[in-house]
């Protein structure tokens, strides 16, 4: 799922998660899973934007089942972007993040550009 | 409302709903009914993809005022697609849905091949 | 910020609420500033339609922090776009309106025609 810009990708999407709700994440989690038993995954470049209390949600749990299930997505090649913004406003260190996270500058332009790019925008 | 890939097509719009929250259906239906006052129904191509929990509102419910609603959208050419992997979850027949409902493979490939075909997204 | 179709225009976005929840309108407003951080004004056309019940959190209230975040964001060339399907449906009088919000006939054909336009969608 790599070469995001590559010709060979046909399938574009960003997932948008804004608010600390748990069922809202399993819903995103279950939505790629879904996806990627159809597609392809070399044919498809998926990502994760959390931006406000969202990113709260992407912070290691010990033993947690989510921790194994967004490891597992982003071994597939799917991109957790996590908000600058917002880590800072809960003063969530990047190192507590899950494996597999990823910081990204303003999750708000993360998302107008992707979509700018071709990237389909669903909000679970 | 039917050749949807016709030039004449002018107005596309995919509604998403994943949630068994019936505010959230009379929204949409409510986004719907307005919309078909403002554009021609030849023009327009409009649909509703539900997964998730979303799948339950679409049973059929003896005399719900929104079996009505749905159906008469229906029959101006709106398509309401039912995500099939949502209702295996919650073990819903097709039988059971509101006439005009159809199913579609994976909701959340639905939304975005729509998206690539040129739809604009709303989740009500 | 003026010139929506000058070739300039390199960020372009439409905000959606539809609900009378004072949570989402803070986390718009916020989104909002933190793009106009990242983006330069001049670069960018910013818009937020409101229908539904949120059309409710634009009413003016006399001392409100909101009403001069939303003048503030206006006066940087954002608009605010309020649905008169919605206005009509709750009693809302343009007047009672924040300063710098504007009517337009139906909010659901304003999200369609911005995206068709290249605008991404962002659902707070």
């Amino acid at each position: 799922m790599k070469p995001e810009n590559g010709k060979n990708i046909k399938t574009r999407v960003v997932f948008h998660l804004d608010a600390d709700e748990e069922k809202r994440l399993v819903m995103a989690l279950n939505n790629m899973a879904n996806l990627l038993k159809e597609v392809p995954p070399e044919e498809a470049s998926v990502c994760l934007v959390a931006n406000g209390s969202a990113v709260k949600l992407f912070q290691r749990e010990h033993g947690a089942a989510k921790n194994a299930r967004v490891e597992a997505l982003a071994g597939k090649g799917v991109h957790f972007l996590m908000c600058n913004n917002s880590l800072s406003n809960f003063n969530i260190d990047p190192d507590q993040l899950i494996t597999g996270c990823t910081v990204t500058k303003a999750g708000v332009l993360e998302l107008i550009e992707r979509q700018a790019d071709g990237y389909a925008y669903i909000k679970p």
